[in-house]
Order: C-alpha cells, then sequence, then structure tokens
C-alpha cells in the first residue's frame, strides 16, 4: 500500500483548522501521496495555504461533487466526530465518496467496514474500506528480534503524550533521506498509518501483542534495507495511563538511540492533569536505565513543541533545557531539523559501519 | 460474585494432575468456594487427594450425570483446550452442564456466550454463562488514583512469567486474614478471575486501558475497606513480549511495596527462551527505580518457585539468595509463607497507623 499514489481528498467538514484537524494536518505536511483536495464547506473557496499558513494551493470544497472536479481515488477522513458517533451529514459524504468509486481511509473508532450499508456499498463499488484503528487479526507476541537489525533504530520517546513524537520522527526521516540514507517510518497511531500507509494503532492492541506489533513493523523495514528506522512514540515511560504503550514500543523496536520530546509549558500528564511532569533529568534517566539490559540505547537530542511560546521564551528554553541535559536541543518545526540530525547522522554511520 | 458461595464441578477431562491443570489445581487450592467434584474419566473413581496430594475427598467423575449426584450449580471449565478449539468431547459435557441447569464459568479464548447453540440453550434454562477472558466493555484509562488508598498496596513482580506470583499473593492473603487483617485480592489472570469471582483479563485488554482496569478494581477494595491489597503480577518489566502488561500493573495498582517472584532454575525469559534473564539485583533496581516518582515502592521479600529442585538445593538457593539481595527469601509453598508474611505485615501496621 505504501508503494502506490494516490489523489487524496480529505474530509474536514467543520473543523479544518490547523488545532482541530490534527490527522488532515499530518497528512498535509508529511503524506507521499498528493493531497488534491479538502472538504470544509464552511471553508471552502479558500487555499490551504490559506488557512494552515502552508500547503499551498491545494482547494478547499464544500462537498464530494466538487472535490471529484480534482479527480482524487480516496477520501481520507481528516478528523474525529465528536462523541464517537458518525454524525448524519458525514454519512452522507461518506456514500457519496463510495457512490463516487473512492477508496475510503478512516482512523475512526467507528469501523466502516463494520458499517453494513458502507460494505454493501463498497462491495457493489468495488472500493476499499480501510480502518486503520482495526488491528491485524493475526496477532504476535514479541521476541525480542528487533535485537538483530541491520539498521540504526531511532524511537521518539517523550515526557508526555502529544508532545510531537510522531512529527520529530517524520522530520528525521524526512532529513534522513534528503542526506541520501534509506530511512523507514514505523507508524504507530492513525495519523501515522494514513501518512505512512502501513502500520499498528498500538493504542487498540490487546497488551500481550503490543511488542510484537512493533517487533513485526521494524523487521519489515530492516528487510527492506533501511539504514535508519524512525518509531514513532506514543506516551511516556511513568504516564499513568500510557506508560504501558510506551514500554510497547521500547521492547518491540529494541532501539539504538532515543529521541527525547518535550513541551516546555506542559505542566501535567494529559489528559488528567492530576499529576506533574516528573523533571526532564529523571525522565531521560529512567529511559536510559530501562533499556540497560538490551542495547543501552542513550537519549541523543532532545526536540521541543514550543508553538505556544513566542520566538524570544522558545531560544530561551532551548537553550535551558539544552544546558540541563548537556543534549542538542531544538524545535525541529520552528528552527529546523538539522541539529536532530546532527546527533543522529554519526550513530547511523556507526551501525553501519561506514 | 464474590461473595455467593457457589457449589463448583472443575471440568478438567483428560487432563486432571497438577502440571496441565494449573487453572483446575488453584481453584481447588485457593478458590472460596466448595469444588464439589471433579470431572475426568481417566481418573474417575480416585478423590483429588489421591492425584494431587491435596485437595481431600472431593471424587473424580466420569461426566456430568454422575457430577450431578454431588449438587454442584456451577460447571467451572479448568483447562484449555489444545489448538484453542472446543473439543466435541467437552462440547457435549458443557451441553450436558446447561441443559442440567449448572452455570458454566470458563477461562476459556473460546467464548461460550458467543456460540449461538450454548446461549440460546443457556437462556432457554436460565444459567448463566461466565467467560472470564472477555474484558468489560466500558473501560477507562487510568489517572494513578491508585495513589490515595488507605490501604497497603502490594504488587507482586518476578524475574519472568509462570513464576508464582498469583499463588504468592493468594498465600499472603490467607495469611494476612488469618491474622485479622482485612485483606483483598486483584486478580488479573484467569485463574485467579475464576478464584476470587472478580477481576480483568489484563492480557486481552488494549494497551490504553490496562492501568485503568487494573486502577479500578483497587479502588473498589479500598472502597471496601481492606487493610492490605495484593495484586496479582504478570510478566516481567523488561520480558520483551509482557513487559507492557506489568507496567500496566504497576502504574495501575501504585503500590507501595513488591514482592519479588523468581523461579532459580529458569535461565530464559518465556515462551521464547532466546533471551537470558537479567540478574536478580538488576531486576530489583530497575522496579525500583521505574516507580521511585510514585509511592518509591521496594522490594521487601522474594518468594522462591523451588518445585524442580530437592529440598536440600531449595534451601541452598534461599540462602544464597537471601544472601545475594539483603532480602527475606523462602518458597512459600514449601517452606510456609510467614517470613514473607512478616516482612510485609510492619508496613500494614505503618499505612494504616497503628
Amino acid at each position: 500500500m505504501s508503494s502506490e499514489q494516490h489523489r487524496v481528498c480529505i474530509l474536514a467538514e467543520g473543523s479544518f483548522n490547523i488545532h482541530s484537524a490534527k490527522t488532515a494536518v499530518g497528512v498535509i505536511r508529511y503524506s507521499p501521496h498528493q493531497v488534491v483536495a479538502v472538504i470544509d464547506s464552511t471553508n471552502a473557496g479558500k487555499t490551504v495555504q490559506q488557512v494552515l499558513g502552508f500547503g499551498g494551493d491545494t482547494p478547499i470544497v464544500a462537498g464530494i461533487a466538487d472535490a471529484m472536479t480534482h479527480e482524487p481515488d480516496v477520501l481520507l477522513i481528516g478528523i474525529a466526530p465528536s462523541g464517537g458517533q458518525l454524525p448524519t451529514e458525514w454519512r452522507a459524504i461518506v456514500n457519496d465518496a463510495i457512490e463516487a468509486r473512492l477508496d475510503v481511509w478512516s482512523g475512526l473508532h467507528f469501523f466502516l467496514s463494520d458499517d453494513s450499508e458502507f460494505a454493501a456499498l463498497a462491495d457493489i463499488k468495488g472500493v476499499k474500506l480501510w480502518d486503520v484503528r482495526r488491528p491485524r487479526p493475526d496477532l504476535v507476541v514479541g521476541g525480542g528480534r528487533a535485537l538483530q537489525t541491520r539498521a540504526l533504530v531511532v524511537l521518539a520517546v517523550g515526557s508526555d503524550c502529544n508532545v510531537g513524537k510522531m512529527t520529530t520522527s517524520l522530520e528525521l526521516q524526512k532529513k534522513a533521506s534528503e542526506r541520501g540514507y534509506k530511512a523507514g517510518f514505523v507508524a504507530t497511531g492513525q495519523t501515522g498509518i494514513l501518512i505512512e500507509g502501513r502500520g499498528t494503532p498500538l493504542d487498540a492492541v490487546p497488551g500481550d501483542f503490543m511488542p510484537g506489533e512493533v517487533e513485526r513493523l521494524v523487521m519489515e523495514l530492516d528487510a527492506e534495507d533501511c539504514d535508519v528506522i524512525f518509531v514513532e512514540g506514543q506516551g511516556a515511560i511513568v504516564h499513568p495511563a500510557y506508560g504501558p504503550v510506551t514500554l510497547g514500543l521500547m521492547l518491540g523496536s529494541m532501539p539504538d538511540v532515543f529521541v527525547l520530546c518535550h513541551q516546555p509549558t506542559r505542566a501535567s500528564f494529559r489528559p488528567e492533569a492530576a499529576i506533574p511532569l516528573p523533571e526532564l533529568p529523571l525522565v531521560v534517566r529512567q529511559y536510559e536505565d530501562l533499556m540497560s539490559y538490551y542495547k543501552a540505547p542513550k537519549v541523543a537530542c532532545v526536540a521541543l513543541n514550543t508553538y505556544d511560546l513566542s520566538p524570544e521564551q522558545a531560544a530561551k528554553r532551548e537553550q535551558e533545557i539544552e544546558a540541563l541535559l548537556g543534549l542538542p536541543t531544538v524545535d525541529p518545526i520552528r528552527n529546523g531539523n538539522e541539529k536532530l540530525w546532527q546527533a543522529i547522522e554519526p550513530l547511523v554511520k556507526k551501525k553501519l559501519g561506514r
């Protein structure tokens, strides 16, 4: 699925903006497919650039009929409905898309392919419904196989969930590719999977099988002769809800090195906000100690998410954290990914014996 | 369910022995319900005592008809079929049990209540089918609520899976109750759930919800005014497959103290056996370090599983590990649970302010 180039129309009805449409924004920024239109009737007539500040001339349209003039072959659902149910208006849009013979890719909790009307219509029209949050049926348990990769395995870890682990991994993959390395990305959340075209929806996988799923994906990329594999992290190791998913990534990917992701203004674990975040030196020590029995990975650099700070504040926090941890520190979206890559590239060369 | 006393008939057809029928043996040893018969036609006519070396005069019978003379109200499936499918002979036994108006409790991967024939017959006969491996539908994410318990929370951790964490927790619960404390048990695997009558099948719970499930059960027991809560551990923290389940238990239960379980003859992680076990001092340090941000629990004592050693070898290993770790060490099944309890009781008193 990842090798085929598609023409994608993104459904973001009523909420196409940088805060509410995380999946849509991620796909526009990083997908190898061509985004040919965005559906949001409340912004119809504008371009993606006008709304997001990036994304070029891609048009925003009112519905499937308008979108079809841009010849998509896929409808990608780029927002989540509040309450988890599919709103009636969206049902009509999905229905129109299938009628127009578009495949539909969905990151919703609600599975399109379990809906008898959608499934029957898709069958008649010969299109595919891809529910990326559905774990594959043939899960296996982990066995530490990722200890054997030829590629350097880089795992993004964090001080909390939702601090920029996917973005950091994709920025590093982009940079590594530009520099001539074969760079893979292991997607572990719905946005990453929709961008990459494969992956595992780790938060929906039963606990026993999380490391095995990550291991399978890492070994797939290693078999494709990647030089470096960037693994999308999730959660944080002592996060009261998501720590186990984080450990599933660590034990499944058996990283050679960590990139630590952090939002300087974050004070407490999301979503509960009842428990303050541990100090960063403890966070670094816990990640490193826990994997000391395997490849003894170290944190090589720190990626900050400073979207809610002024440029001056962001620069100050970069300097402070760099001094505190003694590690290269930068916000890759604000100030570029070169500094992070400089911390990783020597490790890739060493692992490959170059 | 836990407060009602049942008369249980255990199905262990063809495999009632101490090695093959782990669930049956656990229920006979620890269940508060009365086991009135065991079904295994290959041992019919013997008593449980004659086969296991404990369990008294409970008769082993050839089938449901014979079992009914002992007036059970529950059939408990105490063995797992090879291959995961329900053998035809067992189907007939389950069918006979429902016809005889017995509830059926099952720890199988195969869900009886998803079988249309069993479900329809159970409905007609007015009996309950309880599939203990099915997670409840209303899962919630963890929020560190177990930091607030009145009770002392004791989590059994291990150097590997299948080293005696459930048995150790149940032995300690028994001892605490004998000494006049209100002692709870959080069951997290199918045998524990069948013994306790409630719990969560943690290995079947999606990763995001594991801590929340454990937290719910700990807080339930705390609300019932327990003095001490023993949490059944699973896996091992750097186990390449089961580490995430272990961390789910740690973050969900927020233990005050650990009991470390270990089998001295175990050299490699099960089931793969490709990765040697870490040395015990590292195991202790990793458990303690990882939770240092919360209640900073320490390992208070070590429970060994020496079933495959001679008495002399077992005594020698107890002494060696006690000296190595500087912690009270004993095989509670072979040499009694008093030594473990002596390490825990002062902590219960301190927590309760006695």
